[in-house]
C-alpha cells in the first residue's frame, strides 16, 4: 500500500530548517542506522484538502514512540512547517472515485538515528493516496488470522523491546501481509499464539460491531494497553461513537468473535475504515452505513 | 559498535555488475523499504590480510535469510567481486594491538527490497575494525540478561515472523544494547520471560566453556535451532573443538550455568571470541588460554 511519493522535505537534524528535497534522489547514505538497523520511527498521516487529521495525535505517538527509542522529534511546528512545505510542491491530492471525500494525500513522518557518530534526521514524504486504498474502502479486504509468536503484553513493561513503538523496524508486518497475499488473502490479522486473541492488524488496528435492533451499535477493539500499538484511528472512532451514544467495549476478542460480529474493519489512518469480508476464508458480513459513520467519525464529519 | 565505512561498492539490482560507490555520499532513496520498513536482510564479515572469513556460511545465511524474506541475493561470486573491489578501494586493515591477528577489516554485506514498484539491491561497506572491538577481545565485556518478551523457538514454525532471520530490522536489538549501556553493562544477553532461559546476545551467540583437570574442556550454547539466529562464530568454534577432542553441548543454559562456568563468550564475526566478565554485576572467571583457544578455532588456526 505504499505510494510513491510527490513530495519530500527533510529536516538534518531534527531541529534543523525544514528543507524541501528532490523525493526520487537518493538522500540517505549506506551507513544510516534507519536502513542498516531500521534504527528509527515513523508516523502514516492522511491530509485531506490540505488539512492533516488526527496532527496531535500522530505528533504525541511520533514524539512517544521516539521517547522511548532515545531519539529527539521534531517539534510539532516543525512538523506542520514541513508538512506545508511538502503538500505546497506536491500535486493535488488524489479522490476516491466511490465517495469523493476531498484530496486526499498520504503522508509520511519518520526520525532515523542516522550514521554512527553523526545526528539523528527526520524526513516527510506527501503521495497521494493509491488507488488500492480507495478499493480497500470500498470492496472491503480478506484478511487471514496469524500468529504473532507471542503475546506482545508481555512486552510491555519491557522497554528494550520496544513496547508500543512504532519503528522502522517493520519486516515481520511486511512479511505477514506478503503472507496473507500469497494465500488468497489481502492483509493479515495477527492473534496470540497460545490463545489465538487477536491482536491488530500488520499495518492496522482491528474494530468490530455488534448490532441490535432499537439500539446503537457496540463497537469492540482488543484492548490497547496490551503491547500492541495504540491505533489513533481507534480511538478517534471511539471518542465520536461515545459522543453518539454508541457502546464502546475493550476486551480480548476471539476468532470467533469477528465471525460472528455485524461488521469488522481494520482501521488505520490513511485507509480509514475499510470492511474486513472474510477471516480465514469465511466470510464476514459488511455494513455499508456503518462504515460510512466510522469514516465521517474519522474525518469529524459527524454531528455530535 | 558500527565503524564508518572507507569503502562501499552497490549491486543495483542484485544481480548487477558491482560498482564502486562514494562510501559517504548518499544513494538510498527516501522510500527505500530498507529505510522506512526494515526491510532487507544483512551479514557482517570478517576479512583477515583480504581473506574473508566464513564466506561460504555468510553467503548460505544471507540466501536463507533472503529466502525466508522473498527477496533475491546476490550470487556468491558476484558477492566475492563486489568484496574484492571494495577492499582494493579500502586503507589497509587495523590491527589488534593485544594480539596482531593481521589487517582486519569489517565488512557488511546487504540487501534491501528497494523502492515501492523497484528492483531489490544490494550493497557492501568495508571498514577497519574498531579500537573498541579490540578493546573488548583483551578486556571482555560486562552483560546484563534481558528478557526478550517471549520465547524465539514459538516462531519457528511461523515464516511470516521471518524466524532467523538476519533482518535489517534490529532496532529492538540496537535498543537492547542501548538498555545495557545506559544501565552500567556493555551488552546484552536475551533470556526467556518465562524460565529465563539463555538465547544469544543482541548482536552475538553465548557460548560458554565447563573444565575439569585432565580432561578436555567442554563448549555448550543454547540449542540453534530453537528459533535464535544461528551463529557461524558458534558453529566454527564447535567444528574446530569437535577435531581436537573437546565435548560439545547443545541445550538449554540458564543463568547459573553462565555464573557458574569456567568462561563465557559473546561470539560474532568481527569481535570473535569476546571474554564475558559479568552477568547482572556478578563477576563470571574469565580464561585467556581457552580465548586464544576460540580464536585459533575461528581463524583456523589450530593445527589440528
Amino acid at each position: 500500500m505504499t505510494p510513491t511519493a510527490s513530495s519530500a522535505v527533510v529536516l538534518s537534524p531534527v531541529t534543523g530548517t525544514p528543507r524541501l528535497v528532490d523525493p526520487l534522489a537518493p538522500h540517505v547514505g549506506l551507513e544510516d542506522q534507519g536502513l542498516t538497523r531500521g534504527d528509527g520511527v515513523f508516523e502514516t498521516l492522511h491530509v485531506l484538502d490540505g488539512d492533516p487529521y488526527k496532527f496531535d495525535a500522530h505528533h504525541a505517538r511520533l514524539c512517544a514512540s521516539a521517547r522511548t527509542s532515545g531519539l529527539p522529534a521534531p517539534s510539532a511546528q516543525l512538523c506542520r512547517e514541513a508538512l506545508a512545505l511538502g503538500l505546497d510542491a506536491a500535486p493535488p491530492g488524489s479522490r476516491d472515485p466511490f465517495r469523493d471525500l476531498g484530496a486526499e494525500h498520504s503522508v509520511k513522518l519518520s526520525v532515523s538515528r542516522g550514521v554512527p557518530g553523526g545526528q539523528p534526521w527526520a524526513w516527510l514524504t506527501v503521495a497521494p493516496v493509491p488507488e488500492q486504498t480507495f478499493a480497500a474502502r470500498r470492496g472491503g479486504v480478506s484478511v487471514l488470522l496469524l500468529e504473532r509468536g507471542h503475546d506482545p503484553a508481555e512486552d510491555s513493561d519491557l522497554p528494550w523491546l520496544l513496547p508500543g513503538v512504532k519503528t522502522l523496524s517493520y519486516a515481520v508486518n511486511m512479511a505477514a501481509v506478503r503472507h496473507a497475499r500469497s494465500h488468497g488473502a489481502q492483509d493479515a490479522i495477527f492473534t496470540t499464539s497460545t490463545d489465538h486473541r487477536i491482536l491488530e492488524g500488520a499495518t492496522s488496528s482491528v474494530v468490530c460491531a455488534r448490532t441490535a435492533a432499537d439500539a446503537p451499535p457496540t463497537l469492540l477493539t482488543p484492548e490497547p494497553s496490551r503491547g500492541i500499538l495504540p491505533g489513533t484511528s481507534q480511538a478517534r472512532i471511539f471518542d465520536a461513537a461515545r459522543r453518539h451514544g454508541w457502546a464502546v467495549d475493550y476486551g480480548p476478542l476471539y476468532p470467533q468473535d469477528l465471525l460472528t460480529a455485524s461488521a469488522v474493519w481494520l482501521t488505520s489512518s490513511v485507509r480509514l475504515a475499510v470492511p474486513v469480508t472474510a477471516v480465514d476464508g469465511r466470510p464476514v458480513p459488511t455494513d455499508p452505513a456503518l462504515t460510512r459513520s466510522l469514516t465521517d467519525f474519522l474525518l469529524g464529519r459527524d454531528s455530535a
